[in-house]
């Protein structure tokens, strides 16, 4: 990692001339800009812009490419592995205020929005249309940064990712160049698939300013439950055996013993302390009920207890808002702790085994540490809670996120499976992609060749 | 184009060393590899190497890059827009003897095949195991050249393309360097993905040797069915409700008259000579029986007739394979004819407005040209089947083609929606992608700075 260049003077000016109040070099604003919600330090950058439209982005990235200043896309903060922190200063481009939601065509079950949508504002915004959007990370991010870091959620297991959501992209470019990706079909054969190449590249290879997204009828028929397990086992081989079965099940989730305590806590609820799927089934009200049968038969071969079921909406949304907010209620078990959320992800037939290690691994760590996860898609996180100024305990959490990691490259999977490389995961990347880091490289010297685009993000070397 | 720089004599002779007999010169294999199913005209390779394994493709690639040869990838031969033409000449690399099923792993429903194993090849293979992999583009193709082209075929609207069915690629690059991309976890967000990048480049950015491509289970109950209606506008209607009340029907299929006329004469059948549509249900008995007659409700409020049910599994291959040889089917209408498939995508909005508006363009042209298409997709194929030698009709189905995908851009659609660009629609890439099209010559000028891969194919000026 270089030295922070302090920003050219002349960007500086032409930057306020440019944006006047909506330029920023107030500390606390450059704080708030050098830290994202995980547990990596905070960098602030050098100044912080809030522009309000694609040519303002454009304008932006021109000044800065100009005067060889550093860019770092910003939407809320809410990303896990440093995506946002500053490391090398430079300009923090805030899109939170590009927010518009520009066009929803019904018809096509598409909708055109600025990057600086959230997903809760895209859903208010689409529930009384009878329409919503799926990929729904923990946090309330925006949809420019579920797309940098390809987030995924509790639906992908049926709806997919920010992979299979988004139909097309308006990028500006380092140089400040516009760029079209994509369109509104819903499928082409025309060329490389920039799209997809945006989607998970962190900020390193442009600005996001707008999606073209996929959205959904909502289902006539919605049905969530709750069902606790003996062990740990028998939730994970309900969930392999679901997903084998073909299922077309919306969201199977696993919180283990630790994690149910720590929501039970924060959302005020009395759930029993066990290994724990949260389900919902989606469909026509004959074919959830056929659904919900079947995943009963299999849960009790695995020593599941009684479904707790919820119908009606106000409850639903009650169940899954304490689903989400499992980071703030693990962050809750230990006042003043910090919270480092980690992710795998692992072929299903590791699961069980990777799991059971895991949660072994972090006992004998001395770690707390509950375990959550999209497991329907081989998925997993482990949200440590650290006391950050005890050094004894940050090596034990940082061996342990190692030994995680290994075990799931080892078990044929993926060192992250929905929160990035950003800062803390780039030796990862390496280890996972031997061979293709180099072409990553070239792919990023090709497109940003001042490495101006988030730079210290993804590679070692940048 | 550039004249084809005739193969250097010492490159000629490493890869004959190298591969003996599997190192062609003979005229008629190179005519073989010199064309494909398409309208372009014919430009032999000035060799043909068939390698059996990606150390060998990597020795030829390496051959090749010192002696600036370029290199066409070439699976069986069945590609639209002329993508395995040899217009600049160099070694064609025909991967079909790389036909290994590698690994089914039947609890992760995935695969590693080599990229020279066909759909259907795959599919015999699986169906004793219960599984199956759906993209089923016409033609028996490779699944190498199905990722190449992004193919997709009638069970898109279910299951996806190509796109959303591979899970990682290995590929030899232009100097020989071996790249594995992706993984067997389900999802992951390591780094820039470089799959979705190679799936759909057409052989331009490197060779690919092997795929990890996702199966599905077979699923408990299948039905098929065909119905006419009185009008185009009705059939297409039909498709938008259906789409659009979110009904997940596995296949939906529109073949307007003409094409039903090819089909019973080429298959020996007797449906009316109606705009129809072919439809497939997939899921529990009770599920399949529920759409079924959703279906039958939506296609009766828009001048549908009965259905006519198939569902013995033999009777339901006959129907598909019927569907499947369409293309076969066309080029029967006009013995000696030449077919030209063209393909468009548009927003499903658009369809029937798009779709009514080709068949009279394609009458007042005076072509003979059935049309038939994916439409749960957007996506449809006009099939001309034209006298090549007749000058005046070839200029008509060029200007119809221009006009064609001209109305699906107006339209916010795709120049193609999975046939691709190859030769045949690089200036139409250019008219959807402006912006788009400097950024991936970036891209291919990083990954292929000698232009040895596939030279020619999706940009003019290659």
């Amino acid at each position: 990692m270089s030295v922070s260049p302090a920003i050219a003077p002349e960007a500086f000016e032409k930057l306020r001339t440019l944006l006047d109040d909506r330029f920023s070099t107030n500390a606390t604003v450059l704080e708030q800009h050098g830290r994202d919600e995980g547990h990596l330090p905070m960098a602030p950058p050098d100044a912080v812009v809030f522009p309000n439209s694609t040519e303002e982005v454009q304008k932006v990235a021109a000044i800065c490419h100009e005067h060889r200043v550093p860019m770092i896309p910003f939407g809320v903060g809410t990303s896990l592995e440093g995506q946002v922190i500053a490391t090398q200063g430079g300009v923090s481009i805030d899109l939170s205020g590009m927010n518009k939601i520009l066009q929803v065509n019904f018809e096509d079950l598409d909708a055109r929005i600025e990057s600086g949508v959230t997903r809760r504002q895209l859903n208010d915004y689409l529930r009384d249309q009878g329409l919503f959007f799926p990929v729904d990370p923990g946090a309330d991010a925006t949809l420019g940064g579920m797309a940098s870091t390809r987030a995924s959620g509790t639906n992908a297991v049926r709806y997919g990712t920010m992979r299979d959501n988004v139909l097309g992209l308006t990028v500006v470019m380092a140089d400040g160049r516009l760029l079209r990706t994509g369109g509104r079909a819903r499928k082409s054969a025309a060329g490389y698939d920039l799209t997809a190449l945006f989607i998970g590249s962190e900020g390193t290879l442009g600005i996001i300013t707008e999606l073209n997204v996929r959205l959904y009828g909502r289902e006539e028929a919605i049905s969530s439950a709750v069902c606790p397990f003996d062990t740990l086992k028998g939730a994970v081989d309900t969930v392999i055996e679901t997903i084998q079965m073909g299922i077309p099940i919306a969201r199977i989730e696993l919180l283990d013993e630790v994690q149910m305590d720590a929501v039970n806590r924060f959302s005020n609820l009395d759930y029993p302390l066990r290994p724990t799927l949260f389900l919902e089934f989606h469909g026509s009200p004959m074919g959830v009920k056929e659904q919900a049968e079947t995943v009963g038969d299999i849960s009790r071969d695995h020593g599941g207890g009684d479904f707790r079921w919820t119908a009606q909406e106000e409850d639903r949304r009650a169940l899954w808002r304490a689903r989400h907010d499992v980071a703030y209620a693990c962050k809750a078990l230990r006042p003043g702790g910090e919270l480092w959320a980690t992710d795998v992800c692992v072929p299903i037939s590791q699961l069980a085994d990777c799991i059971v290690q895991t949660r072994r691994d972090i006992d004998a760590a001395n770690l707390i540490a509950p375990i959550v996860g999209h497991v329907g898609d081989g998925n997993f996180h482990v949200a440590m809670i650290l006391d950050t100024s005890d050094e004894e305990e940050m090596k034990r959490a940082y061996e342990f996120n190692e030994r995680l990691v290994d075990r799931a490259l080892k078990m044929g999977g993926t060192c992250t499976g929905e929160h990035g490389i950003g800062i803390g995961k780039r030796e990862k990347l390496v280890a996972e992609h031997r061979d293709a880091v180099p072409v990553m490289q070239a792919i990023k010297q090709a497109l940003d060749p001042d490495n101006l685009m988030n730079p210290g993000k993804l590679f070692l070397d940048s």
